[in-house]
């Protein structure tokens, strides 16, 4: 099949093997994958990704000196199934699924791994079990977005909300934009969020923030105390450059719960003493729950959260690595979607 | 009254004004009173503390170009009243106090603070509403530990606690010792603890902890491992130098509460990827409530945390500044107590 290929730090266009789905495994045809910044992280840090994977005890990892199909944010059509098995999708039919396929040789990360190649191919196998059907009506490139909607779910869930709490949003790129959602989906108000890009403030509205904020123009803790007064805050950092977890502690008000939704590859130097006086909290987060991934779907299938300004570009695997390199220049885009089908 | 006295950043013994009660205050007699490693911070990074309470927007603070009285751990003899005011302690009774005193003027933190002496000094002024009386029976070198043990019940709070949670200790000074005791307090089991002194890992072992570790010679992961096998932990930071909380996160579970106890002053480098990769929380702590300090004063008063294994040394006002010099070597001393009455 044809593939974008992740080999030697670059990404090439390249015919791989058909996988072969497994008992247990689905065989399904990529209808459209999101390109995330995690991926741009791994084609960028591959090391340091795999580094702190093994150090950290990771479930799985890869290996960088080996190719690797990317690839995490799938809708499929479900083609069929795997030796003795059944699934919870006819085959036709189409299927989301968290990125994670179980072996007997292990977990191993869809997309992040060498032996199971991610969405930026035409073919992958999935388990059967964790097949969620796309329900009736809902576009394959809306349904796409689960994966990276759920992780703001996963992020506001984390936040321990209490009832009367508002939130600051720093960074509006998906990570932002996937919280700012999910905080309107609890209800949260007022939600501030803060862009330097016109574009990802606009964003930042339609999917539902209160008030937007350049930062250069105004504090982000000027416009939060403007809008919710001493109200308890939970704060996302959804940026994931050095310098700006220290600026969030600095601008996040006492007692503030603060959520590091945002991946910073590098070290970041802190001021402990700010935290201490304010007794902040940092709850970092990864991923979500199988239940959380599942309650996304059907909040977008059911218009609660409403991913539809998302997606701003759309390509074939030839156009992948211009989509790389697009995606670092916030003014033009929040989500690419990759067709592998496409000639 | 005699004093010791930061001045230019030194410690002085010097002779300075009696204090006078106001309305609603206790004029006392120090007994007895602690060195806090927030002291030895004080004098060594004056100019720090009082940008970060300012930047931090703390409700107090003080001028380090102006004398300070320093002392915040104290139990004392209750003299007298100011005008019109009556308090729940006797005059002649012992007592003690979270150290805040309310004015007119603000809030003032009792030994940080210009213009309210602590406990360095052979009278204090008190907030009469704040005054806890002593129970009868209790030592005063004992109950002059209510602050300090206070600071460890409420890190063991703020880490919320769940059934079944075990604890790994970071640094076993007064602040690893009181959490330590407030650990055994809840009944967390096992309490793993490690430091480099072996005179503060056998007084870990006194105070409650199950497993002590040397840091040289084991990681202090392996040994929870093999205690508390695969149980969710909390991690107690109680080091505060940079680079612990560095470490303190690459050994620390998946899914760790950890709980920053130690006070670092300067800037710390994380690695951001490690929090995010096993989920990680870092809750900040500072101080304790009213509450968690009278419940602390009983804790102790009735056994449940047995505090004389840490006074290791009792100095005049006249030995304060070769205390200091002393409490840098851990080897020697775990809490020094001034007795300023002392000839």
């Amino acid at each position: 099949m044809r593939a974008v290929v992740m080999r030697n730090s670059a990404l090439v266009v390249d015919t791989v093997p058909d996988p072969e789905p497994g008992p247990g495994e689905a065989i399904v045809k990529t209808l459209a994958c999101g390109i995330c910044g995690s991926d741009l992280h791994a084609l960028k840090f591959a090391d340091r990704v795999v580094d702190v994977a093994r150090e950290t005890e990771a479930p799985f990892t890869m290996d960088p000196t080996r190719d690797v199909v990317m690839g995490h944010e799938f809708c499929v059509e479900v083609l069929d199934y795997g030796p003795g098995t059944e699934g919870p999708v006819r085959p036709g039919g189409r299927a989301v699924s968290m990125p994670l396929v179980f072996r007997p040789s292990g977990i191993h990360g869809v997309g992040y791994s060498n032996e199971i190649p991610g969405g930026y191919g035409e073919r992958m196998v999935l388990s059967a079990s964790l097949l969620l059907e796309v329900p009736n009506g809902l576009a394959t490139e809306h349904a796409a977005l689960t994966e990276p909607m759920a992780v703001g779910l996963h992020a506001v869930e984390k936040a321990r909300l209490d009832p009367g709490d508002a939130a600051m949003v720093f960074g509006c790129g998906p990570i932002g934009l996937a919280v700012i959602a999910a905080l309107r989906l609890k209800s949260v108000e007022p939600i501030v969020a803060g862009d330097y890009s016109p574009m990802r403030r606009e964003l930042a509205r339609r999917l539902g923030a209160h008030v937007v904020v350049d930062p250069k123009a105004r504090r982000m803790i000027d416009a939060y105390r403007e809008a919710a007064d001493l109200r308890p805050a939970a704060v996302f950092e959804c940026v994931g450059v050095p310098g700006v977890l220290a600026d969030v502690m600095r601008q996040a008000p006492r007692g503030a719960k603060v959520v590091v939704a945002g991946v910073c590859m590098e070290d970041d130097a802190i001021r402990p003493m700010i935290g201490i006086n304010k007794e902040l909290s940092l709850q970092f987060v990864l991923g979500y729950t199988p239940l959380e991934f599942a309650d996304t779907l059907v909040a977008i299938a059911d218009g609660r959260i409403d991913v539809s300004p998302l997606v701003t570009g759309k390509v074939g695997v030839e156009g992948v690595a211009g989509a790389f390199d697009e995606l670092g220049r916030p003014e033009r885009h929040a989500k690419i979607l990759v067709e592998p089908w496409r000639a």
